[in-house]
């Protein structure tokens, strides 16, 4: 318990969460990182960092769509179930009138056809053929660029690459991709009450989980952690962690000696280690309230608060579009259902908060049942949450059947929650 | 053009997509994988093998939730802004009447106390505190067990470890857990035209792209994929590769030789190699309707058209759900969105029609644009698109303005797709 207190009453303000993130925003140039080129086949999830314009045409060239045979649609035109049109069976070369060739699945249409009759709609007889059903022109045909044209931008820069993406690319016959670098986050817990997972705490000790979870939600989003362990409450150790963090990584997130209990700890070494240093600090949210965000030159820093859940919601607010936006990612938000609120929730005024909810399906309809608010750094609100609700900084609570937005961070559930 | 023609007919009879599953199913014993223990760090998106029982409570002790001052909240029931209360502060033991404590977030609430006043509603005096709010017991405290009792379960086997899990586990001083082996799936494709992705294509060569799409489907779901590469339409060629997938995978999947017109080369290898063999062939799906689906042994076998939108389809309907039971997943559904379809279209009566859609949101209304369906091997109805929609097979097509239930694959766009 010996800690500095340095100012022991709260903040003077609270900046709101929108005008937080566009403060820091304006403080700093968020440039996207640099181009690497990987190979194809490893490129599931990075995100292009240029456009992928098509060099050739896809279908390269007109090709038969199904298993059949080519032919002339005029041809079948008057082809009917009482009046079978018959054609001739030819090995090779152009279809000529009243004559039809056997194609497979891919293959460029022969010269003289303009339509493929599938397979199964007709009846083989020896060396002809007999259609009964009419064939449009173009029918069953792949037409040459049909899928992308050359010169067409066929992937976008700024793309996550999903395994659609990874196909369309191998079929324009790309086996290398420039994808953006991952960017590096150092990730620092500071406290004296600390201990590594898997010691055992002893009294007014805590295990320090935040580094995991904040390593764990930076992977999921193709960011590499570094881990810069654990700073006592002693500004020379967290300046040295931070200024290490500075050199090797493209942000900096700490957890921890940000509440005005706390003295301030973080942001004070941060104002010392480098200009602008912290451009807002205490923030009109719940939970995240002492939240701060800093710039050191183009490095930023995320000060989260200590407590698990605050900083997942700080990362979700502030981390996550942050390291986006270095990626380049031209736009992820999370999968958001309409849901139905199953009970009365009561909010704090003048702050925005963040319910979390679970949020299942029932009867075709989606409802969201709120997660008992004990502690804001209660973990278990956020497992069996599996998204949540914004509740505006100007409402006292939200009602019973209010439709809400739910922002997912697991699954919905198609069973009702417990 | 020199395959044989064994049956050039259609299908006879095409089976249901659910009863194609059932049967599936009911000729299969799908039990999960085994476990294995791995580090903590390392289990994110893993899925757990077993139940993780809490052998301790969390928090282990009544606990500050902030920083502030431990109190009796009785001594402060007649406090107000008009009539303050003092209390003495002293610095150990137990907090007796009208006595109080300096504590931080996560310390051990002293003996005796029962509440804590935040710091910022209190007044330092020396060696006193004056307080001028009533306090409720209770108040900014974490009881004992209040996040997880000790003997409750924390994470249900079958969790598929998210960042919040692995909070909670750190916190319960797990640092190894049991997880499921990821299933290994062999990926195999057929077909004398293809050729590998990044060799120029001849005329009637087409890439490969099926390969590249599935093993980045498996990663996506925490399956290793098991490259068999490329098999010419020969049935001892075919027969040596799937009968090595069989030895050294938990699953098989094959594109490509299954329709009709290739005399159903790869069904009819299977049927060869071991029973029960094809079990389903020729499915009521549009694309698709070529899928067969077979066990040999104890192993899966999944028999998916060549063409590559086919094949996706195929893995979402058929192989997922399959995989995701090896894994031992309790439910992983896609996210849902509801939406307006934007117009109307066409199905085909007694086909279950996987309609690729482009879902957006508008002025708080989510609307789902079909995807202009050229072939069905058209990568870009995949790439355009960010979620398919089931129109039943009695449906003759979907209505303008029509709700319906988008599964999402991508994310939902913020604006409208064009």
């Amino acid at each position: 318990m010996g800690r500095n207190l340095v100012r022991l009453k709260g903040f003077d303000k609270l900046t709101d969460v929108d005008e937080a993130f566009s403060i820091f925003l304006s403080r700093i140039k968020l440039k996207r990182l640099r181009a690497v080129k990987i190979p194809l086949k490893l490129a599931s999830e990075r995100v292009t960092a240029e456009d992928v314009v098509a060099d050739h045409n896809l279908p390269p060239f007109d090709r038969s769509a199904v298993d059949g045979y080519a032919i002339r649609a005029q041809d079948t035109f008057d082809a009917t179930q009482s009046n079978s049109k018959i054609l001739k069976l030819i090995q090779n070369g152009r279809i000529g009138k009243n004559e039809t060739g056997l194609i497979w699945t891919g293959n460029m249409l022969p010269r003289g056809a303009d339509a493929v009759i599938m397979l199964e709609y007709t009846k083989p007889l020896q060396d002809k053929i007999e259609v009964r059903t009419p064939v449009t022109p173009g029918e069953n045909v792949s037409k040459k660029g049909e899928d992308v044209r050359k010169g067409e931008v066929a992937i976008k820069a700024g793309t996550r690459l999903k395994s659609h993406h990874i196909g369309l690319l191998a079929a324009l016959g790309v086996t290398n991709v420039k994808v953006v670098k991952k960017p590096k986050v150092a990730i620092l817990s500071t406290g004296n009450e600390l201990v590594e997972v898997g010691h055992k705490p002893r009294l007014n000790q805590v295990v320090d989980v935040n580094r995991l979870i904040l390593s764990s939600m930076c992977l999921n989003i193709g960011v590499k952690p570094l881990d810069l362990g654990i700073a006592e409450d002693n500004i020379e150790k967290i300046k040295s962690k931070i200024r290490m963090g500075i050199e090797r990584a493209d942000a900096i997130i700490t957890t921890g000696g940000t509440s005005v209990g706390y003295a301030d700890l973080v942001p004070k070494v941060i104002n010392q280690i480098g200009p602008p240093g912290v451009v807002v600090h205490g923030i009109a949210m719940r939970p995240g309230m002492p939240t701060a965000l800093a710039v050191i030159g183009e490095k930023p820093i995320f000060i989260l608060p200590g407590n698990s859940v605050a900083a997942m919601i700080g990362f979700e607010v502030f981390v996550r579009p942050t390291l986006l936006k270095l990626l380049g990612v031209r736009s992820e938000p999370r999968p958001v259902a309409k849901a139905k609120l199953t009970r009365r929730v009561p909010s704090a005024l003048g702050r925005q908060v963040f319910l979390r909810v679970c949020a299942f399906e029932r009867g075709n309809e989606f409802f969201a049942e709120p997660v008992s608010i004990k502690g804001s750094g209660v973990l278990t609100t956020m497992t069996e949450a599996n998204g949540y609700v914004i509740i505006p900084k100007d409402r006292e609570g939200l009602d019973k059947n209010e439709n809400v937005l739910v922002h997912l961070f697991d699954n919905l559930r198609r069973e009702e929650c417990v």
